[in-house]
């Protein structure tokens, strides 16, 4: 049974900010237009990225509590910084709030800032999706939006680089997942060759 | 026992190249004066030094097999470059070659390309002073010899961010363990204040 996405919408508008609400939107927006054009399942792609920052606006306390209750979710996460927190615990929460039983939406979205190795395709959509929708703005993001209408995973490897850059000049601490996820697609890439 | 230094030196000689030799008598003057600024035992300083490269240039399917035969060793070294494979398969063969029976200098020798969290000041003095020694040569190379001066971690975390700036710049994958060694250092800093 498919959700009806207006409802999502308006659910999401009581969690979130203004500006907060207008990027999901974008996100499923690109989201809903990569899965098009890179062969998965638009519907998927709109939900997992209308909820995608569902928990973005919780307290600390909130989100560290739905992290320690659930053992799928990586415990280390505690150790990073709570930007990385969002992701996860939306996973979780969106299971129980709208009976979402579909694994794929659950990982696009538990996924969708760090990113993993191996990551399937309605990941890779989500994840890009929230780099490039329109209202983002970072030095390269036009880059990151050409590359997105030629190769995907090309896309999605400048965006890890653009993350981990920005992490390095700002001295802060940067999230082992996406290395892993970041080395995948370059050990991907060259076994291609 | 103490092993004589000129002795392994010697035979380091058999196993590299001459260039590699002065390097490594570099590394081993550098570690033992980081070693007496820093308050660790610069003789430990020094044999790690001498022989921390000592596997180098091994064939990889030799230094392959040292690490399949030891499982002390991360096996996921095998699906990274082979320039991290020297350090791990060096501190096992050394073991039997010399007699090394020190935790620390095995350890030194183990850390020095990676780093890793937690570090013990001989691997950190060690990997320090592989950046630096004088015939090291690379963008930023004397900021880090500065800062080796005034503050052990600060320099090391400069090392780390040009190690990590280069294989970023280059398209390379990132050894996991040399992120965790960077974000230990960061924690630990912010932790200070």
């Amino acid at each position: 049974m498919k959700l009806d996405t207006d409802y999502l919408k308006s659910e999401l508008k009581k969690q979130v900010s203004e500006q907060r609400y207008i990027h999901s939107i974008g996100v499923a927006k690109t989201a809903k237009e990569l899965a098009i054009k890179y062969g998965e399942d638009p519907y998927k792609a709109k939900v997992a990225g209308i909820l995608h920052d569902y928990t973005k606006y919780w307290q600390k306390e909130k989100m560290a509590a739905v992290i320690k209750e659930n053992c799928v979710l990586s415990d280390d996460l505690l150790q990073y910084n709570a930007e990385l927190w969002h992701g996860p615990t939306a996973s979780i929460v969106i299971q129980e709030k709208f009976q979402i039983k579909d694994q794929q939406i659950i990982d696009a979205i538990r996924y969708h800032t760090s990113g993993r190795e191996n990551m399937s395709m309605l990941e890779k959509v989500v994840c890009l999706a929230d780099y490039i929708e329109p209202s983002r703005d970072f030095p390269g993001v036009d880059e990151i939006r050409d590359l997105a209408n030629k190769e995907l995973d090309t896309a999605l490897l400048a965006a890890f680089n653009s993350t981990i850059q920005f992490l390095l000049d700002k001295k802060l601490t940067i999230y082992p997942l996406t290395i892993l996820a970041r080395n995948y697609l370059i050990t991907e890439e060259k076994n291609k060759k």
